[in-house]
C-alpha cells in the first residue's frame, strides 16, 4: 500500500500513508472515510484545548446534527454560491405499487434515485448555518451580544483523493454576533490566538486571505470582494504541499450579512453584525500526523503535553 | 412553552418539557433538534460507560462518518425492507446555464429539488452498515472472530413529534462476527449486560421481541420471522408511555444474512455469523431525564456515581 507508483500525487500518497497506518480506513468513495480510535482521539484532543475557551468566556455549547432544515438553507443563500458542494436529502415518498417499481429497477440495475422526493432536510453545509434561525427565535441580542461554541459534521460535495479535501469532515466553530466593534474584537483576537495555538502544537502556519470556490461567473466577483474587504482569513498549514498549503482554520467576518438575512437585531435594534472562527477537525489532525508522525506515543513531548496534560 | 393543551399527547407534551428546559433546541423540522451541552454530557458519558466493556475485550473502534457508500447501501436490501425510512444524497451536477436555472426556479419558490441528482453516498440507516463491506476487505476471519465498537449518526426519515423517535440520532453498536457458537455467545450475555447497566442507572426496563417497521405487505411477512425466529430482541424503557414503552437498546442475531450479502468467511470459510448489540443513545438520554429529571446534578447519588464516577 506504501508503494509509490510514478504516477501518483503526494496527495495521494499521504492518502495511502494514512490508510496503511490503519488511521483512515477506505469506504469506496474518494473523500469518504471511517476513522480508527487514534484518529479520533487527536481529533478529541484538539477540541477540547479548542473548547477550554469557550467554557471560560461563556459560550453556549449548541450541537446540531449533521443535516439542517431544507427551508432555512434555502433562505441562506448558499445555492447561489456553492451549489455544487451542496447535499440535498432524498427519500421514498410512494406507497406498494411505487415500491414494487423500485426493487424492479434496482434488481435490473437501472436508476431509481430520480424517483426519490426531496424531504425537509438536507446535509449540513457548515457547523453555523443553523445557528442564525436559531438565535433570531429569541429576539433581540443583550447589549453583551451573543457567543456561541458549535460543532457539527458537515459537507462538501468535492470528491477528491486529497485525504484533506473530504466529503464529509467536522467543523469546530466559535460564533460571535453583536455591534460592529464586539465582533471585530472577538475575530482579531481568535486571529491571534488561532496562531498561537497551532504554533504550541510546532506545526507551521502563515495567515492569509481567503480563497473561496464561489460558483461560475458571478462567483469570481464574489471572490474578489471577499478578497479585497479582507472578509475571511485562513490560517495556512502545508500538509502535502509546501506552495499550496491548506487552510485548517478560518476567521470570518461576515459584517451584517447573517443580522439582515435572519433579522436579529442588536439591543439598539440594529441587524446584528456576525463573525466566526472555524477549525476545520480532519485538517488539523492531518497535518499534526503530517508534521509529527502517524503514531502520537512518538510525538515531541511538548505537543503531547498541550494535547493530552 | 410547558403549559399543556387539552389535544396534547404524552410525547408533545415531554418535547415541550426538553424544549423548555433547553435540552433540546428545535430547528423547524419535527423530529430534527440541536442538543444543549447538559443533554450532550450525559450522552457522552454513557457513552464512555459502555466503550469501557469494548476497551477491556479488545474491540476495534471504526467511526463512520454520518453518510455510507450508495453501492453498499443499495447492495445491503435495506431498500426492500425500510425503504421510507432511508436518505439519499443529491447534488447540484450542472453549469452555468442549469445553476441560472435553479436560481430562477428557487426565486419564484418553485420545486427545484427534482434537478438534484444523486451521489455516491446516502445518510446513514444503521451505525454497523459501512462495517461489513470494511470487513469483507479484510478477508477471512481469524479462529477468534472479530468484534467492534461502531457509533454513528443515523437518519430515519420518519416525521414525529415524539422526541424519542428523531430522525437524525445516534447509535452505538458492538458488533460481533465468528461461529454462530461465537455470536450466540455474545447475543446472549449482552442481553443480560444491557439489563444490568440500565438497571443500575435506576431505570425501569423489560426484555421483547422487536417489531420491526418492515415495509409492505411482504414485509408483514419478514416481521413475523424476525419475531418468530427470536432474531431481535429490544430493551424497552417506559419514556412517555407505559403501555408503548420505548426500544432503547436492541439486541440482534443476523444469522448469516451479512456473512453471505459481503462474503465474509469465518476461519473454516464458512459464511460467517453476526450480531449487534445497539444503543439508541438519545432514547436512553430521554429516559433518564424522564425518571430522574431534567437537572442531572440533581439526579440519585448512585446514577450520578455511575455515569461521572
Amino acid at each position: 500500500m506504501t508503494q509509490q507508483l510514478p504516477s501518483q500525487t503526494p496527495e495521494e500518497q499521504y492518502l495511502r500513508e494514512l490508510i496503511a497506518h490503519g488511521l483512515l480506513i477506505p469506504m469506496g468513495v474518494d473523500g469518504v472515510y471511517g476513522r480508527s480510535a487514534v484518529f479520533e482521539d487527536v481529533l478529541d484532543r484538539f477540541g477540547a484545548l479548542v473548547g477550554q475557551w469557550g467554557a471560560e468566556n461563556g459560550a453556549e455549547v449548541i450541537r446540531f446534527p449533521p443535516v439542517m432544515n431544507r427551508h432555512h438553507f434555502e433562505h441562506s443563500g448558499y445555492m447561489k454560491n456553492f451549489p455544487q458542494l451542496a447535499g440535498t436529502i432524498h427519500s421514498f415518498c410512494g406507497g406498494e405499487k411505487e415500491h414494487q417499481a423500485l426493487r424492479r429497477k434496482m434488481e435490473n440495475g437501472e436508476d431509481w434515485t430520480a424517483d426519490q422526493k426531496a424531504i425537509d432536510i438536507v446535509v449540513t453545509p457548515a457547523a453555523c448555518y443553523s445557528l442564525y434561525p436559531t438565535v433570531a427565535q429569541r429576539g433581540p441580542l443583550s447589549r453583551e451580544g451573543a457567543l456561541f461554541d458549535v460543532y457539527s459534521w458537515c459537507l462538501r460535495h468535492e470528491p477528491s483523493l486529497d485525504p484533506a479535501r473530504m466529503q464529509l469532515f467536522r467543523m469546530r466553530e466559535y460564533v460571535r454576533l453583536g455591534t460592529p466593534e464586539q465582533v471585530s474584537e472577538f475575530r482579531a483576537a481568535w486571529i491571534e490566538r488561532g496562531q498561537r495555538i497551532i504554533e504550541s502544537l510546532q506545526v507551521p502556519a502563515r495567515l492569509d486571505v481567503a480563497n473561496d470556490p464561489f460558483f461560475g461567473r458571478q462567483g469570481k466577483l464574489l471572490a474578489n470582494n471577499q478578497r479585497d474587504q479582507n472578509l475571511k482569513f485562513e490560517l495556512l498549514i502545508p500538509i502535502t504541499s509546501e506552495e499550496k498549503p491548506t487552510a485548517c482554520l478560518s476567521f470570518n467576518y461576515a459584517q451584517d450579512y447573517f443580522g439582515q438575512l435572519w433579522n436579529i437585531p442588536t439591543a439598539d435594534g440594529a441587524p446584528c453584525h456576525s463573525a466566526c472562527v472555524a477549525f476545520g477537525m480532519e485538517r488539523i489532525a492531518l497535518a499534526f500526523f503530517k508534521h509529527h508522525g502517524f503514531d502520537p506515543k512518538r510525538w515531541p513531548a511538548g505537543v503531547r503535553k498541550v494535547l493530552w496534560g
